[in-house]
């Protein structure tokens, strides 16, 4: 029942904005102008008392004189006005209504008194709210765009709910920048009445939505979460950037929803318990859920890692072995057969370093053997890309001729462009997932845009590479074992 | 006296590049082009066997015929033909001798030999090595940038030393980009002679040096590093980020360097003895140095957080406490006082969230009356700099007027802009660090430049901006108690 009525919320017929205005900067402004912009292709209805069209649309005084039912009102009223305003909807038969003020919950007393008068006008007239304090959402289905902050969306696999509408957003935009996709995202504001886990189940069996990235800091008090969460990982992978972790982080995220959260602890056994893979820094959110989104499982945890340099590799290595993956030691057949194309001096183990080699061809081949190789489940690449950087450098600052300069490209940047094909297809060909760690600026790297545009995400470092590896192992182990238990159980 | 001979080699009054060609991608082509590049004054002698001149300089058949005495000398030559080498500039004279190949003691039992005639023809003739397995050294005071990748070397205050020369490299051009300058930086390779330890006894005195960075992994093993660590800490601040915190770590680094590194639990906890802040990725290599090199140390732990947002300021707060920063409520008078113009519903709290005002003073006066109180010993500001890509956005893809988008930018950009001097101009005024922290790209945004034109590094996420805040209060308050055990001392 849950799932089929959201359906109306992610992909309204109708929509007002109820406080829509053409005065720049406002938010009635900004968020109407998104809306616009983005492409929603419903009937849309500002509602503004004075104004009589808003961006060539006609304007409406009031929500009863659009004179039909709304499937969802935007409301940019101030928090006092909010009750009123919903009186008004309920007249004209709202089936949802986001509200985006705060002054709620989050502000003390009168605020509480405030909210609860909202939600009691809410249910007595059948709207489900959602807010208040909410930055707004997006469904890729009908090119919704209701926020305020512009976002070039992008329409893609991963649906996004976040208790914090600023980070929300935030993040994203980081997502869209680094070539991902998504399918809905909510900012589930203070929860006064539609939680975060009835969005997570409407998640669970959209066929938009493939992964779900998640920021919380209450989890809407965190039992209905952990319920739903629970059936949600064996069907999609679910990533959480959970705060609250310190105390001082519990008081903050506490002032910020206007409710405890719960021991983080607790909240850290259940993750791992119940399959949801846990991001413990911002960025890792992005890098996970672009893992978890585009990349084959790893069938084990042992990881393969190509370096050109010593330093990276040691810290790849490193990494890996604090997430718990393995970096075994290559069996002497494979060493035997990488000896045969490997340059001179190659580390003869793993890492696999290629001791600054420049030559494409041998990057690729030792890809391939190791990928093929039973001993090897997962592959970090590192520094791909980064050559870009050379001819940029060249260019603008060199005593190199053009023709020179011509030939550089050539050497660098065209086969590491291929290099970045070859991954491509191997990915494919071997069904094992590869990493490409590198700082290489996707505006500035052809290589880099290549593996963006064919879903390898290039992240930035090797720690936050390994942390990525490790999601997808972890994610893996937990369906694996799952599947373990299930046939037990059938025994 | 290690000191002073130092001095040679950070600034050689002639070198000699052994192995230096005029085929482009060769390694003797791009370290003599960086050389040139550079802007290398002193004299340079490009030798090789067959050109006449390289890049317009003289080049000579071997070192004996350039007939001079060399400071230093950059041997670009294979490993097996390095000993000769080092047997002709025994007779010429030479005091330094940069050795660029591997293919040493990290390849195994032939290479540990050849590396031991190596070293022994060096001791004999009074040749002081660096490397071998280095990817070279720069120093500012004689715009000496012996490198082989391209990095466009900004000077500055910091003095750099790294176990990984494609590292360090890389770490060097990412300081760059986030406005950092350097005064020395040695890759310093397989340590087959010259210790980490000896560069660093030399920074410690060194006058274009005040604040040093180093990455590790075996710390030339370790003892003699930190005793002279030890004392230099005392003069200025010391950013270490070892690997080899895993198994997985520690054998990747063993095989890198050709050594065994030492447990990571005792470097830790020696580490937090003697004053060395410890990195724990190698992004925060960048932040660390970044604040330590450039501002001013807090009194204690307590942290205000600014923030436009709630999640980023809940993000903020987690990690100040994760990493032992007090994250204290606002006094009730600064509450009173606050209330006078800050927005309604501000959260009258630390994180201090102007829950997403535009307006440019209110954010100044709040910070302003934060640094005035004793209740805070530094700042974190949260996003600003974002506004650029809002401006960005709409004028490639929006509604707006011309007229509208001019007036966008005044109410956000010039708006942010100003805050950015005006933090520059309170940092100063108040003497309290000031962290930002935001995703805004510099090339982006006016008000990113600026900080960072003014020494305020901006660092990409809450995260990494309350580490690199709790360097600063790790290394302050290290200097406290050392001050407080002198004073006791001498009673």
């Amino acid at each position: 029942m849950v799932k089929h009525a959201l359906n109306a919320f992610f992909n309204p017929k109708s929509i007002a904005v109820i406080g829509a205005s053409s005065q720049l900067m406002k938010w009635g402004f900004l968020i109407l102008h998104n809306l616009v912009r983005g492409g929603y292709r419903g009937k849309l209805y500002p509602i503004n008392r004075k104004e009589k069209e808003i961006f060539g649309i006609k304007a409406y005084p009031d929500v009863k004189s659009v004179g039909r039912q709304l499937d969802l009102v935007v409301v940019i009223v101030p928090a006092h006005a909010v009750p009123q305003v919903l009186r008004e909807c309920a007249e004209v038969g709202v089936k949802y209504a986001i509200i985006i003020a705060g002054g709620f919950s989050e502000t003390g007393v009168s605020g509480r008194n405030l909210q609860e008068e909202m939600v009691d006008v809410a249910k007595s007239s059948g709207i489900r709210l959602v807010g208040p304090n909410t930055m707004g959402m997006y469904s890729s289905t009908s090119n919704l765009t209701i926020l305020m902050p512009p976002i070039p969306l992008r329409p893609g696999n991963i649906g996004f709910l976040s208790e914090s509408g600023n980070l929300g957003t935030t993040m994203m935009q980081s997502g869209i920048v680094n070539g991902l996709g998504f399918s809905r995202y909510v900012s589930v504001g203070n929860q006064a009445d539609m939680k975060i886990y009835e969005f997570l189940e409407y998640l669970a069996d959209d066929k938009a939505t493939e992964a779900i990235l998640i920021y919380g800091e209450g989890l809407g008090k965190g039992r209905e979460f952990l319920d739903v969460a629970k059936w949600v990982t064996r069907k999609k992978p679910v990533v959480v950037y959970k705060s609250g972790r310190s105390e001082a982080g519990a008081k903050a995220a506490a002032s910020h929803v206007g409710a405890m959260v719960g021991s983080d602890r607790l909240y850290d056994s259940a993750f791992r318990q119940i399959g949801v893979v846990r991001a413990e820094r911002s960025v890792e959110m992005v890098d996970m859920i672009s893992v978890l989104s585009r990349q084959p499982l790893p069938k084990g945890n042992k990881i393969g890692i190509l370096t050109y340099g010593g330093g990276w590799g040691v810290i790849a290595s490193d990494f890996c072995g604090i997430y718990g993956l393995e970096v075994p030691p290559l069996s002497s057949e494979l060493v035997k057969e990488m000896d045969k194309f490997m340059p001179p001096h190659w580390s003869k183990g793993n890492p696999i370093d290629t001791v600054g080699t420049l030559d494409g061809t041998i990057f690729r081949r030792a890809v391939e053997v190791v990928l093929e190789s039973d001993d090897i489940d997962g592959l970090m690449v590192l520094g791909v890309g980064g050559f870009s950087f050379f001819i940029h450098y060249y260019r603008t600052f060199s005593l190199l001729t053009n023709r020179q300069l011509s030939e550089m490209k050539v050497a660098l940047c065209d086969s590491e462009t291929q290099i970045a094909k070859d991954l491509v297809e191997l990915i494919n060909k071997y069904n094992k997932p590869i990493i490409v760690t590198s700082m290489a600026d996707v505006a500035m790297s052809d290589a880099a845009r290549v593996l963006e545009d064919n879903g390898i995400t290039n992240i930035p470092s090797p720690e936050r590479g390994a942390k990525a590896m490790a999601s997808l192992v972890d994610y893996s182990e937990y369906l694996r074992d799952l599947g373990k238990r299930k046939r037990k159980g059938k025994k």
